[in-house]
């Protein structure tokens, strides 16, 4: 599949290794075209780089890996609605700012990122997935032992079916991936990211780990 | 113990019949003293009910089981600060507001329940626990199956120490009681609400469920 990766850091990375490990014709995206960095990972891994837009043309399947807080205007430099018509556009991100005051969203509770980015962008067809995990974790799930569980929201279901079919090539398997709902779920998965945060702080800084629901 | 439970709905009286059964010294705390409903409840438990002051006065343990939009007020009508000096607050409760326009938090992101009681009881010793699973797994953990993790915050150890030897009554291991820090980690678990009701809604309505913390 032809996938573009808008973000360039550490989850643009680690998503667009594995993309390229698995087979993929991958192009990793960048706010500024030949950033260095980001030319050796494409040499080192036969996959592509250039701007957002070049990352958003022409693919079939487009991952958010930016900062939530800067998502909508990454989407609008890689062409906006035009440039997505049609387009999975996988959302990963999580609207996080840290400062010294502490750690807060900048949109909560009666917006959330995933849903910012299916009304800028009304003809792709946002899915809301991986954002509760660390970026290792989300494409190499067995880091965590056993069960745990990985959360799908959109209102695309066939969106939804292309994305949970990339889970399922990252090594989710099929019973851990639990369809919430319609993209305004994105809302409950990114206020969970205090709690995973203070998790991460209350087990040592340990990046590796998840959450399991356990029905009764 | 003698305990203290603030609010006569559906978790508070879950809550008070596992005490009373427990053995505890249960006062059932309404905001309308006979309250029917809740004198044929203490009746038929062995245990007694009136005001959220009558339920404050003398007890060791107290429990925050309104409605999280309205706790300060009920703390207020209990006495206020000075009923509460030296004593453990159990906060169990969520700012949950549901309407027409869907669900929202009433504090989020910047502040939390557990925080604002703690402000308005500077000599409560606030721990926040509980809120995380319905009113049945809260005090019978034992309905969800294996390891599920129950988490708890606050500024005092030793009120914390006490609360973790109420979990352990209900059946909590000890090795899912998972302590993530100071009081201010009430905004991270009241914040998971949402995805409680977001995958309460997705596995068919079933309130006997919860998250187990899965460590890579």
């Amino acid at each position: 599949m032809r996938i573009g990766i808008l973000g360039s850091g550490g989850v643009g990375q680690a998503l667009g290794t594995r993309l390229a490990n698995l087979g993929h014709d991958v192009t990793l995206g960048a706010r500024e075209a030949a950033n260095p960095r980001v030319v050796l990972w494409a040499e080192a891994h036969d996959a592509r780089c250039g701007t957002f837009a070049d990352a958003a043309a022409g693919a079939e399947l487009v991952i958010n890996a930016t900062a939530g807080q800067h998502s909508v205007a990454a989407v609008e430099l890689a062409g906006g609605n035009p440039a997505f018509a049609g387009t999975v556009l996988l959302d990963v991100s999580n609207p996080i700012d840290i400062s010294d005051s502490g750690l807060r969203l900048t949109v909560v509770n009666t917006d959330s990122v995933g849903e910012r980015l299916q009304r800028a962008l009304p003809d792709a067809r946002v899915v809301k997935s991986l954002n509760t995990v660390n970026g290792t974790v989300m494409v190499e799930p067995t880091l965590v032992p056993g069960h745990h569980t990985m959360f799908v929201a959109g209102d695309d279901a066939a969106a939804k079916a292309t994305v949970t079919g990339l889970l399922r090539e990252f090594g989710w398997p099929e019973e851990d991936i639990l369809d919430l709902g319609g993209i305004v779920e994105a809302r409950a998965m990114e206020m969970y990211l205090p709690l995973w945060i203070s998790i991460m702080k209350a087990t040592g800084g340990n990046l590796a780990f998840n959450i399991n629901v356990v029905l009764g």
